[in-house]
């Protein structure tokens, strides 16, 4: 079993790894989103962990727009990461040293309050990954004086942390999933679980999403997440990436499908997996399995 | 083959019943809608025809309650008859000794502003069907001076007409419908169809009118008719009775069907059966049964 | 002040008009609703007293219809009144001699299973009212044997009471309104509060309701009766009578007849007044009078 | 008059604020887009020029949430550059000596299918600009090989075109928008008008969104764009950005406004400004402002 993650070594993503094997020779570092999704697709891979959603910065638009183009991949499992970050560098130096930042960008904006109080004039030097900064830093790069990193890459690398607490929000958690091919076998469903789709609008106009979600609302069925990316071809054309509570083997879940399929000039289904949380889904009144099958039995017996 | 229908003789019901059968042997006239119903319901008859709808009065509430209490029946045929009224007596009185004339309401209603311009003082005896008032009167009934009925009952019982075209809008029109037990087969689709339902809302609220009817919008489905009825157990709860465009063998209708009996405290099937104007339902996108077939095995697809 | 109401003496409108007012000099009775709402049109009386819904028959056409056609009218009051049957004759007869039976077909329809079960083979008789039903007895009609009416007309017309609790809902309840002209001026807003309003939809689409019926659910404002009823030209095109609660000094009842008034072919107000049953209004979040009004502040201070 | 933009010279932002001024004096470049609206907030600048949305790459975070957090900034303006790049380098190199790029991540996504095909062991140097990437190389940056940028920061830059036309997508555009601080006078309507807007939901259910949107439909406003972002405090919950067509100034969009300020916790007012297609606003029945000031006259005149 192989798994390609947005590398290197000490990724948060890696991290995120770490909860569905801790074999370090299963791991395979890619250098972005779309190379560990494209490891996947060729075979290279049998999995891929990639970030698809942060508690400050949002969707993850590597992710889903690598999702949505190329073979359909199939998401068998998310996980939940605590994002903490350290200031590390090669020694001890003093803050007031510290005028260029390596870091993603991502986590730049999420301690932007901590640098504008701390360190006025720093800098940002962007980065591939945070762990890739640390890398960067302990391979003898000049062109900064300090990381923005997680710890245990700080550790990793061989870094000095010369500021912990620096994330303006101690409570940011991002969301990874494990992503195989198409023929990977669904997860069970377990009566907490997740249905992630890509959907396009039949038309530019607003009535046209108001519509998509109706297809959601009449069968019961919450987002957990919803994420305009553009189609490509034009300003004000949408799709959208939809992450919704329930499985596929759910019957309203399918309704739902059958409905989107119908109306949309494009569906995609990137399967159905576990919720990290496991918080059973509160079911809305005449919308469970049985409720599905006895209006199903009923409409049945009018036929014949 | 029997039918019960509101009679007596001479009826726009009896109009309406010789679309479908000219053989007078077959035609058993009732007292009122309730009774033609239960014939059927009995055995007594194998089919009953009765109004439902009039272009100008609305609904015929004695024909949806009477649908509505007691074993499903099944609406296997609509027939339309235009609606025209003359003014018939025992013998040719000038307009101005007419001073009582008996009719049913509906049509006294329907002449209002003829009667209010040209018969000022004149007031009204009801009676049951404007047949059963010039039944009456061709009997020597005192308590009126002439009646309102359609021209075939005039003839029928020998009246004269002192006035005709006192009907107030002259395009008016009945609707009709031939109703038998719940085990009557249903007709074939024609591509131009009806099914008539009985919907009880799973709460008093505004909103619940608004969810019952976007599961017909999502659908795509139209309906021709909607009158709301009391439950009957306090003022404020309403049932609806329902025509919506398309037969139970189309999916569209089967998913609204389904979605109705899953989120209602009670829905009722009474038939789905040929339009009487035959104007083709005109499909909105993604709403064809293929449309649900192949959204179906997409659906079927992810699961394997 | 006179009052005209829907006579003859005794009837069930009868006792609602006597909650407003006791002085039976002030009392005109109408030979039917039409011209009970005529009479304040034209200035003979003040106010009409008229049924509007039955918790048993529903919608009462006659008023719904009568309000529609003719100059604006406002309703200012309504009434609740209990609905009880007595069977009565013009001597203490038994219930074998009972043939046929006068009565108001709405009377007549609220008794069905006490009459299947009583008097299997009793016909009926319409009247105009039940209170009608039992002068006409006092007054010598022999083409009947008995009547259903209120306990208050049998006693008022002399006639003997041969069984009580005839009527199958015990519960059962009419709302009847009191009509002024249009310059008649709006009762002070009580928190409980109701408005009577008449919309035509702008097309025959079932799709043309739900952009109606949201107009209200948008402004958190409830429906407590709909009724549709046809626009008269054709089978199928609809206007709609309704109930909503709240008064029009209300910013949210306001801004749904906005609404109405910008996207129907036709809207009228029929008035505000207090609930008989004044049970208080629960506002949604957001539909007070003063989120209005800091709404309208907020976009005024865009504006400057 | 100052202008900060997302700097630094030659950046496709550069060449949206030379739209607006060609006064090089007037112009501020900025190391990043919270820097450039931070330098409005302060006074530093008068108004800022940062990109708003990507046909390919979406609606730009960083600009979105900057306007977000701190004090409300206007929109005045918006300006569309159609977007292109070349890939360049200190001198004229063959393409299999270019293994490192730098340009920024978005640079770098829009030229995805470029590189795939051409340079298909490049790796992704990332820079916080595609013009910066330019300057970098220009001032003797040594740890990438070359730069995608576009055709004018590689002439201003004096580096060497080495492939032109290298974007995937040869119709991309960005939206760049104007922003002044709050008191900066609204431009007048022209008809053709946008309206920014921040709403947040009043809870996390999928109908709330549904709702929102409904505030929008309801008055007939269309969405060009609509974008969920974190509100930062959990997965799970979601603020929208939002441009509707219209100007404040309409009252169709004065009655969203206050619809959405009633209802949501949170809405704010980023401007309403002239479209830059200048295609004019289609209508729906209704919705123009004289439906509603007649709808409003109507009302008031129920309430005398």
């Amino acid at each position: 079993m192989r798994f390609s993650y947005l590398g290197p070594r000490g990724t948060f993503t890696h991290m995120a790894l770490s909860q569905l094997s801790t074999n370090e020779e299963e791991h395979v570092p890619a250098i972005d989103v779309p190379a560990a999704l494209r490891m996947v697709r060729s075979g290279e891979t049998d999995f891929a962990v990639v970030p698809i959603e942060n508690s400050v910065e949002g969707g993850v638009n590597a992710t889903i727009d690598s999702l949505s183009n190329g073979s359909t991949l199939r998401i068998v499992a998310e996980m939940l990461v605590p994002i903490t970050f350290v200031l590390a560098a090669k020694k001890d130096i003093p803050l007031d040293q510290v005028k260029r930042i390596s870091t993603h960008p991502h986590a730049w904006a999420q301690c932007q309050n901590w640098i504008a109080e701390n360190l006025t004039e720093a800098s940002h030097v962007p980065a591939t990954s945070t762990a890739g900064a640390a890398k960067a830093m302990a391979d003898g790069a000049l062109n900064f004086d300090a990381v923005l990193c997680n710890p245990l890459s700080a550790e990793q690398y061989g870094l000095t942390v010369i500021a912990e607490g620096v994330a303006d929000n101690p409570d940011a958690v991002t969301r990874f999933i494990c992503v195989g091919t198409e023929d990977t076998p669904l997860p069970e469903p377990t009566g907490s679980d997740k249905t992630t789709l890509q959907v396009q609008l039949p038309s530019d106009e607003a009535g046209a999403l108001l519509t998509m979600l109706e297809q959601f609302a009449t069968r019961g069925v919450n987002l957990s997440r919803i994420e305009s990316r553009p189609v490509g071809d034009s300003l004000g054309r949408y799709q959208f990436s939809i992450d919704c509570e329930g499985h596929v083997a759910d019957e309203r879940v399918q309704a739902v499908l059958i409905g989107l399929h119908r109306t949309s000039p494009l569906v995609r289904f990137f399967g159905s997996y576990p919720s990290a949380l496991q918080k059973p889904v509160k079911l809305r009144p005449g919308t469970a399995n049985q409720d599905f099958a006895s209006a199903r039995g009923w409409v049945a017996s009018l036929l014949n």
